[in-house]
C-alpha cells in the first residue's frame, strides 16, 4: 500500500474481505467492503446491519471495527450504502486519505464507484490495480492443505460424474450427481460451494465454454466437457474432462493426446525461473506442433474463490504476462482447444514447486471413451 | 425508454440480457451486455469471443447482432473490453446518443463505466434505473408456468433437507441432498443452478441471515434456518422454513406461529388494489400485536435470475414503497425475525392474483420440530 501511495483501500472483492478478516457470508449481492488503513492494526468491515452478525461470528475484529449499514439503503433508488461508507470515513479523519479502489472488482458497481466519490470529494482516488488480489498469489502451507483437499475433492466429483454420463441418461441427473459429491467431499474434508456451477455443454455446444446443462438425454455419439471444482472452506481447484460417446474419430484422438502432451510440457515449465508466458509458450508449441491454436490465455489462478469466478484475476498464462513462477502459486492450466464445431478440453490446477507443475486432481488424463 | 430519455440502454444484468434475447450462459463474470436501441427492430449482444458461440446457440439473433470482443482483451489492466464496445457504438452511428446504463447492476464495475464514458465522449449518459428489471415485474403467464414448476421443485428440495436433517448429521450432508433435489427437479422439469446457494444458518447464526455450512454436525437442541429456492430455467421461486431440534420453549412456539399469521396477513393484501408497503404493514401490523418487529424490508421480487441474487431489485415490500401490486408479480415474501441471538423464518413465495397471493410451494407452514 505505501509503495503503491495510498492511505487506504476499500476491498469488495469478497475473497479479498475473507483473505482480510475471515468474513464469510453469501451477503456479496449488497454494498460491503473490508477497509485497510495503513496506520490502523487492524482492517473495519463495512456491512448491511442483518450481516454485521456474521461478521461477528465469522472474524476476529473488536466491535469497534465492525461497522453496519442502515437497512433502510438496501437497494434504494437515491440514497446508497456508501453514502454511509463516505461518512464513516469522513468521521475517522480519513477524508484527505489517497484512496485506493478495486474498480474491476465484480461488486464494485459503477453506483458504488460514484456515491463514494460524491461523498468524499477531497480524498484522492485511483485505482489500486487488485493489490490485494496480487498478495493472494503465493499461497501459505495453510492455505495449500485446503486447496490440495479442494483438489481431492474435485478428483471424487469428475469420477463420480463420469460413472453417471451413459448415453441416454439426462444431463441434470449428472450435474445432481456432481453436486452432491461435491458437498459430501472427500472423509475428513466435507465441500463448500463452487463460484461457478458445473458446466456441460454437449454436442455443437462443445464449441463454447460456458453453456450449463438441460434435461435433455446425453447422445449415443459425440462429444461433452465438464468443467468442474473441488471446494473446501472457500479454496477451489479446478478440473476438465472431455467424453467422447461411441467410437471417437482418429483426429478427436490425436488432437485430445497433443492437449495432454501439452499440458505436461506446460507443467515442466511450472517452476522458479519460469514466467507465465513461458508457461504457455510451451503448451503452445506442442500444440502447433499438432497444426492446432488456442487463442485465449490458457491459465489464472485459483484460491479463495466466490461467484462469479474461481480466477483470481491476477496474473494470466499468456504471451506477454511476466510474472515470475514462485513456488506455492496455484493455477489452472485451462488447456483446451475450441473449434468452431467442437471442443475438447483436458485441464489440470498445479501448484507451482521446485520439481514443477504438481497437479492437484488426479483423474485419467485422456480422451474418456463411453463406448 | 422513449418517455425515460434514451435512445440506447446498456443492459449488463444478467437476466435482464436473458429476458431481451434468451442468451444463457454462465459468463457474465466477464464484461458483456445487450445494447436496445429506440430505432433498432433487434437488440445487440456484446461479449467475449468465445462466448459468441452461446450467444448463436441460445438467442435467435442474427450474425450482425452478435458483436465479440477480443480474446486479449480478458482481464487486462490497461485496455479493457468496453474500449471496443464504444467503438462499435460510434460505428453504428450512435456517439452522440443518449445512453442509459445500469448503474448499480451487479456486474456493471466502476471500470466498465470509466471505459464506457471515456470512449463516448460526445455521448449523454444517465443511470436508467433499472428500466428493465421493471419490465420483468409483471411476469407473462408463459413466466409463469416456469415460475411454478420452480415452486414444486422447490417444494421437493425443502421437504428432503427436512427428512435429512437429524441430530449429529453433518450439515454439509443436509447441503448434499437439497443441491441434489434442486438439479433433479421433479416429474417433467428439470432443475437450474439458484443464484443464491442454500443458506443454513444454525444455533447461534440464526441470528443473521446469509451464513453458509459447515461438515459440523447438526445439534440436538436449537434452532437451525433453510432459505433456498427452486429454480426451472432460471425462474426461481424461494422459500424459508425453520427447524427446531428437541422441544422448543413456547416463547418459540408463539413467535413461529405470530410469523405464519403474519404471512396470511399480507397474502390476504396481495391483490390489485393494494401497495407494496400495505401488504408489509399487515404482516408488521401481526408483529407488533405479538410484540416483534422486523426492520428490513420483507420481501423483493423473484423471478429471472443469475448469481449473486434471486431478488429482481425494483419493488420492495417495505414502507413508503408505493408500487401497486398487479396480477401476475412474484415475491419472495421474506418474513422472518431476528433477534440479538437466534432468528425464525417461515417464508413464502407467491404470484399476486385477485384473490391475493397465490403461495408457489407447498411446504409445512410451521416450525418443524425434530425431537
Amino acid at each position: 500500500m505505501e509503495k503503491a501511495g495510498f492511505d487506504l483501500i476499500v476491498c469488495q472483492d469478497p475473497a479479498n474481505m475473507c483473505w482480510l478478516t475471515g468474513y464469510d457470508g453469501w451477503s456479496f449481492y449488497v454494498p460491503q467492503c473490508v477497509l485497510v488503513h495503513l496506520e490502523e492494526d487492524r482492517p473495519i468491515w463495512f456491512g448491511r446491519a442483518q450481516d454485521a452478525r456474521s461478521a461477528r461470528l465469522t472474524t476476529g475484529l473488536p466491535e469497534k471495527n465492525i461497522v453496519p449499514f442502515s437497512e433502510r439503503l438496501v437497494q434504494q433508488p437515491v440514497e446508497h450504502p456508501y453514502d454511509e461508507l463516505a461518512q464513516m470515513i469522513r468521521s475517522r479523519g480519513w477524508r484527505k486519505a489517497r484512496i485506493g479502489v478495486e474498480m474491476d472488482a465484480h461488486y464494485y458497481t459503477a453506483r458504488c464507484h460514484a456515491h463514494l466519490i460524491n461523498g468524499l470529494p477531497d480524498a484522492h482516488f485511483a485505482n489500486n490495480h487488485d493489490l490485494v488480489n496480487w498478495a493472494r498469489l503465493v499461497k501459505s502451507e495453510a492455505e495449500l492443505v485446503l486447496i490440495r483437499e479442494a483438489g481431492a475433492i474435485c478428483t471424487y466429483a469428475m469420477n463420480r460424474a463420469i460413472e453417471k454420463m451413459r448415453p441416454g441418461v439426462p444431463q441434470n441427473h449428472v450435474i445432481a450427481e456432481i453436486y452432491h459429491a461435491q458437498i459430501m467431499g472427500v472423509p475428513g474434508a466435507g465441500g463448500d460451494y463452487a463460484a461457478i456451477c458445473p458446466l456441460m455443454p454437449v454436442g455443437e455446444g462443445t464449441s463454447t465454454p460456458h453453456l450449463t446443462w438441460s434435461d435433455a438425454p446425453l447422445p449415443d455419439s459425440g462429444l461433452a466437457i465438464l468443467e468442474i471444482a473441488g471446494v473446501r472452506r472457500r479454496y477451489h481447484a479446478a478440473l476438465t474432462r472431455t467424453v467422447h460417446f461411441g467410437r471417437p474419430p482418429q483426429a478427436i484422438l490425436d488432437m485430445a493426446k497433443a492437449i495432454v502432451e501439452g499440458v505436461d510440457a506446460g507443467l515442466e515449465k511450472a517452476r522458479p525461473g519460469y514466467t507465465a508466458e513461458e508457461v504457455e509458450a510451451a503448451w503452445q508449441a506442442v500444440l502447433r506442433k499438432n497444426g492446432l491454436k488456442k487463442e485465449s490465455r490458457v491459465g489464472y489462478p485459483v484460491g479463495l474463490a466466490y461467484p462469479p469466478d474461481w480466477g483470481e484475476r491476477t496474473a494470466s498464462l499468456r504471451p506477454g504476462d511476466t510474472t515470475e513462477m514462485q513456488s506455492g502459486m496455484c493455477f489452472h492450466f485451462m488447456t483446451g482447444v475450441w473449434l468452431d464445431d467442437f471442443g475438447i478440453a483436458i485441464s489440470e490446477s498445479f501448484v507451482v514447486t521446485d520439481r514443477g507443475g504438481e497437479r492437484l486432481c488426479d483423474v485419467a488424463r485422456e480422451l474418456i471413451v463411453i463406448d
